[in-house]
């Protein structure tokens, strides 16, 4: 099919057969929705991303922004892609009635991103960016912050950004120097400082850019206990006019990918002119970032699947319609050349791409899922479910983006030498790709997160959490013999992954260098882990489904079927490498010495 | 160090210490040189890398070639460029003193490759792609052809490319259709056909292009054993003339990277007016460019480990300069940030960089030493190491190349954000890194070669002649504690190889689909063993040198220790993971269907 960028067949399975979406709406919260609205937002996804997305993903690419005249121009396409999302409501879909939102859940406002992302990543981000920095003003914002700032960013009238990081603040937010100083006003600050790297900094398709910016009270704490979080807009509304608020825009950055999405760098201040609002309280800037940038990570994991997704049917199009070369068994020349998705080496290309995508976007919307239920549910159900994405947003973060360079690489390398060219979209999706394991906390912090951190919080309740679920759901998966299969092969990786979770907490005490240094081999399996849980689960719904259908429905069951037995005998098996470094004693990368590079 | 793209210290060490390639001036070709004329080319090609090449890396991304009035225009800097290599004799420099060669060793030959490539891979191709066809001509082509092209060949003035791809047969070179039609002067025909992805096959900084190309003469076999070699240039020169040969450029390819070479679509003979000129004799046209690729494939690898090695220092030099975070064990946010090289994390990513490198660095050489032997010495020496240069050819041509695609990813990574701007050159190198699993081949097509030709070509006496090799090293090794460690994990690793080759050649008769339907896993731990040798034999050097010698001698050679242990560490043990899918039974890669993805 051409111009095939997502499989709504496969949101389907994921969001209806495996999850049970639906049962969502049992949750006071939900309670309004059901299957119907929720195809209504996701057919309405599908709409915009075709029409107006898709159409620029290669223009955007081409005409990068450019600084003039102190302002950042993007291309023109942006302006009436934002106001779209503005008009029909996606800005503030999530939030509540009393809001002007619609409370819908979470797993499916990202089914939408995924689908907006697989379109058109650069321009998916905007309404996005704006959506998270609302949502940090009106979960801690006074009333008068709220009513001032969202209503025009709900519009798409106002971009919404995150500002954390600085020239000498990047991994170590807690070294900003950007300062905030008291004024008369309760509340109101004047900031100084710079910062890089903002994504949709400065743009001229909204009329007001609104920073949720880190800075530090002059006099506060050092380190993160200092850190206040403050609304800081590029024109500062008073009395119904948009004053300059001195936030200069001092460059743009020219980047490998994503280029249409504007990054900037800003000077905050530079004429003592820069007004910011605190938002919440003074000193706990960055815990209540850590709520936006929760999210955002899960975001950024759905956006990795969307962007290998698209390169994936790219490759599977050209794979389909490219003949090239004849069966291994049939080598007579005088016989036509077959399409080279006959060879079984650009099927594992294909199934290598499938069955990571597909395995991601099932792990996402499942903590898509339990984000929706710490929102909406109470008590246990609650708590378990904080618990449980607690653990594995760093996984639902990083495996996808590290993975998704790897399978966009693979699409590149069926496409051959055309993949390298501008003429197809796989390079581009290549180099969109690169960005996800570096922004939102590289791959290293990530690690650090889960094994420092996730893993013995609440004295390693979370993982004994997720253990029962996997658990749970091997049992299920008795019912056939390839799901008996699966789950025996996931139950033997759960005694690696235990054996080499107590080998690393064992040195935790007396060696924390040694206990860390490998964290993100460390996250490198655990992500193998719980993929490989997630097709243990595709596996089960797909045999029960599969007996009672035909045509296309019995392909795509069996395409789920293969693509498990593929992750398990290809992916899963990496365990066994990573597990024998992790118990290994020698302190290579510890002990290696600058001066001996 | 600023602007450090390649390490001579680390050149030296392979040359001189680990393959003593002084002793190829033993051979009567080679005799006239030693130590002091090697190490003034490659002071000469480290010169011109410098104040020619490096200078233009950057400009030579940003201004791609454009085709303009049916010409390719190229960087004016390339012309220059060409001319100085031909002006220094570069282009001839390997041929003999008769053809005002050098007789200068394949081994200093493509160390000069690796300097040119890592200051700027794109100028280098030109000088390299003209090398490669006038040596195909000089091998095979009349006395009269070698001496209408060959001097201007040599000049630098004239541009050699090999014309092989087809739109219709790119890895399936047996499809070609280019035709050659007999006139009535013999070696002279009529040649009509599309050549594409032409590497500088058509630009503006020669006054000619001299296309190598294979083509079909009419009514000749069908496949493989019908293809010609033809020279077809591109101005035919005749009485002193250059006259326009039909051979038009329809389009230049832009692309992901390495976009200072020009690539080009030509249409070859349209208007009925292009004469080609047989090279050798008819049909044998496969087998005389074979000899071509062979060399370019070693020169592939080896500017894969270039480009790899130019980010591999851009991103030690960042690692050392920038400062984020604190040690693990002493987080006092009071305390200065450290260097990133102080995290483990940030060392691991270097020593991954180092030891794939560095050890693809030590094969490629040790591959060239091989071409030395092939081409210079006699008998036993000269069969045993062709024997071993073939069976070596896929394995140092592919894991470089997917290799550097992840070195390149881990620099980017180090640099993170900036890592991904264009304001550093990372991002350049691991755009230009891509193409290296592509062309002269795909990885796919060098598993096929390894594990369906070479592995079982002569029974097997390949890979018996490089066992006795690795274990006439790993006995060597025995002489420090460490290098019995490594050699015995070697051992080890051995048996895994022979274990997985054994179960892949009993199914061959029987079932060759399922025999290479993995041959790129194979291709992938066989590459591992191989570097895992590599870095075996420069340990034992490293270990006996390391007791007399201070300062920066005693730094570099704890380099080259730690950077062993680390291959072995985290990279060898990856065998385990791969021969577990190669032993498994499950044809899921085979079975899959196209319906089914």
């Amino acid at each position: 099919m051409a111009n095939h960028f997502y499989s709504k067949r496969d949101l389907t399975f994921h969001l209806y057969e495996v999850l049970n979406a639906e049962q969502l709406t049992r949750l006071p919260y939900f309670q309004d929705h059901n299957r119907e609205s929720f195809e209504m937002v996701l057919d309405a996804a599908g709409q915009i991303a075709e029409s107006m997305l898709k159409p620029l993903l290669t223009e955007m690419d081409r005409k990068e922004p450019q600084l003039v005249d102190g302002k950042i121009r993007v291309h023109s396409g942006i302006r009436p892609i934002i106001r779209r999302f503005g008009d029909d409501g996606w800005i503030n879909a999530p939030f509540s009635y009393e809001e002007g939102g619609q409370q819908f859940p979470a797993t499916i406002m990202n089914a939408a991103t995924f689908i907006f992302g697989a379109a058109n990543y650069s321009s998916s981000v905007f309404p996005f960016l704006t959506t998270g920095a609302a949502n940090l003003l009106r979960s801690f914002g006074s009333p008068e912050l709220i009513e001032t700032f969202t209503p025009n960013m709900y519009a798409g009238r106002w971009q919404g950004t995150m500002a954390l990081t600085e020239p000498d603040a990047g991994s170590s937010l807690s070294d900003i120097t950007t300062t905030a100083e008291a004024t008369d006003q309760p509340g109101v600050y004047k900031i100084r400082g710079q910062k890089i790297y903002i994504s949709a900094g400065d743009h001229d398709a909204c009329e007001n850019i609104v920073h949720l910016m880190l800075a530090k009270i002059k006099s506060g704490p050092l380190g993160a206990k200092g850190i206040s979080l403050f609304a800081v807009p590029q024109k500062r509304p008073e009395n119904g006019h948009l004053l300059d608020n001195d936030v200069l825009t001092a460059g743009v950055y020219h980047k490998m990918g994503y280029k249409g999405a504007p990054i900037a760098h800003l000077m905050v201040g530079s004429n003592d002119g820069c007004i910011g609002y605190l938002v919440g309280e003074p000193h706990k800037g960055l815990s209540y970032m850590f709520q936006m940038m929760n999210e955002a990570r899960i975001g950024v994991g759905m956006n990795a699947v969307s962007i290998g997704t698209a390169a994936y049917y790219a490759s599977l199009e050209y794979a389909r319609e490219r003949p090239q070369g004849r069966p291994i068994a049939e080598k007579d020349p005088s016989r036509p050349q077959v399409p080279i998705i006959r060879h079984a080496d650009v099927k594992r290309m294909l199934l290598f791409q499938k069955a990571v995508l597909e395995g991601s976007l099932g792990l996402l919307l499942q903590c898509s899922y339990y984000a929706d239920l710490v929102h909406a549910a109470e008590g246990d159900e609650k708590e378990k479910a904080a618990l449980l994405l607690d653990l594995l947003t760093p996984i639902a973060k990083s495996y996808p983006s590290e993975m998704g360079c790897l399978t966009t690489s693979a699409s590149v390398q069926i496409l051959g030498g055309a993949g390298y060219t501008t003429d197809f979209p796989v390079e581009q999706f290549y180099r969109e790709a690169r960005i996800h394991p570096i922004h939102e906390g590289t791959t290293g912090i990530h690690g650090l997160d889960l094994l420092g951190r996730k893993v013995i919080m609440h004295n390693g309740k979370a993982v004994t959490l997720l253990l029962a679920e996997i658990q749970t759901d091997m049992a299920a998966a008795q019912v056939s013999p390839e799901g008996e299969a699966l789950s025996n092969q996931l139950g033997a990786a759960l005694v690696v992954l235990d054996k080499v979770t107590r080998h690393l907490l064992s040195l935790a005490p007396s060696d924390t260098e040694a206990f860390l240094a490998d964290a993100t081999l460390y996250l490198e399996l655990f992500g193998h882990v719980v993929i490989a849980w997630q097709w243990l689960r595709q596996t089960t719904v797909a045999r029960q489904a599969i007996a009672n259908v035909h045509d296309d429905d019995q392909n795509f069951y069996q395409g789920k079927l293969m693509a498990a037995r593929y992750f398990y005998e290809y992916e899963l098996v990496k365990i066994h490498a990573l597990s024998r470094r992790l118990i290994s004693a020698d302190r290579v990368t510890i002990e290696m010495q600058n001066e001996w590079f």
